[in-house]
């Protein structure tokens, strides 16, 4: 059922508060007992409502997740964006910000939700097509910055394109929340080692 | 049981022919049905033997998984090794065939056997040390290769280690059997264009 449909429906408070709560019902469950054991009943009930009710706003458990995802994906392309823009900082400084904002961002989530990597799983499963446009709009972000640092002559890279979606692919072990949350030992040197070395790769002349 | 003793105990046969053909059925069943779903009692009826006999050799499920594990590891570690040491390459070359070697076998072993990231789970759950040493073996031939390029001025990296983990981490998305296994389609720039990104930070004068 899309939203359109959902806010004609009669309901006893504005249809935008109810599929909030919802949200916020479903994150606290995915992160206590985990995605897989949360029904769509443990959630209506919580919130005092049928399940029927839950299902006029998402279809599944499924599109359920996808809005918890969205939600949490959007708040950290809003704040890597802003870094994108914000007045006075070079294109390093850029590179090296967002970088920085998306591993900080996904260590805290993690931290915050130890089943973290459930919910990824289940949405790079289940919702593949809205990971890969989170990822997409990431990588617009560093294709931006990285152009506009050739452009300035600051970095030297051949293709702009090439050289940021390789800055992102080398973050993964970083900024993956998969990763992040189920292995959060893995070996590797530390994030600012790594933010460096890439500004070599991006900054070099080309050959 | 380690491997003296199970040597010092009567068998039908030389232990090390028992030893292979166990982990040989084991890996086996691993590929078909999957490592959760095998027994150690499946792979000793498989074998016409009693699960007390396996168990001479692997106390438990996990120790026949580590054999497994370091079977597969092994063979790759020597591949590199002789990348790291064939003669007329230069610190590029090497580099850039070590990454090449460690992505295709990943690919290959991933395309052979698709419930690889069960048994690569397993291991990273049940036997972290294990996981650790092998990719601390791979860093020490990395390291070896990046300390080579810049002792010849062929690098200009100012801690080769350092710069060696970098790359290591940074094709984390190409080499680890578990994302490679569960997530082919995952986004991400062509292995070769990561390998002349990762050479451009290695060449680079020290700033």
């Amino acid at each position: 059922m899309n939203d359109a449909l959902a806010d004609s429906l009669p309901t006893e408070e504005p249809a935008p508060t109810t599929r909030c709560r919802i949200l916020a019902t479903a994150e606290r469950f995915f992160r206590e007992i985990g995605y897989q054991k949360t029904t769509v009943s443990d959630i209506a009930k919580a919130l005092r409502m049928s399940p029927a009710n839950v299902y006029r706003f998402f279809d599944s458990k499924k599109a359920i997740n996808e809005a918890v995802v969205e939600r949490i994906t959007r708040d950290i392309e809003i704040l890597i964006a802003g870094i994108a823009e914000a007045p006075g900082l070079s294109a390093s400084d850029r590179v090296g910000e967002i970088v920085r904002a998306l591993h900080h961002d996904c260590v805290e989530r993690c931290r915050q939700n130890p089943r973290m990597h459930e919910i990824v799983e289940a949405a790079m499963t289940e919702s593949w097509e809205a990971c890969q446009h989170h990822v997409a709009r990431i990588s617009a972000v560093l294709v931006r910055v990285v152009g506009e640092g050739v452009r300035s002559g600051e970095f030297g890279v051949a293709d702009p394109e090439v050289a940021a979606l390789c800055v992102q692919a080398a973050i993964l072990r970083y900024c993956h929340p998969g990763l992040v949350s189920q292995y959060p030992n893995m070996p590797g040197p530390p994030i600012e080692a790594m933010i460096a070395f890439l500004l070599r790769a991006l900054r070099a002349p080309e050959a």
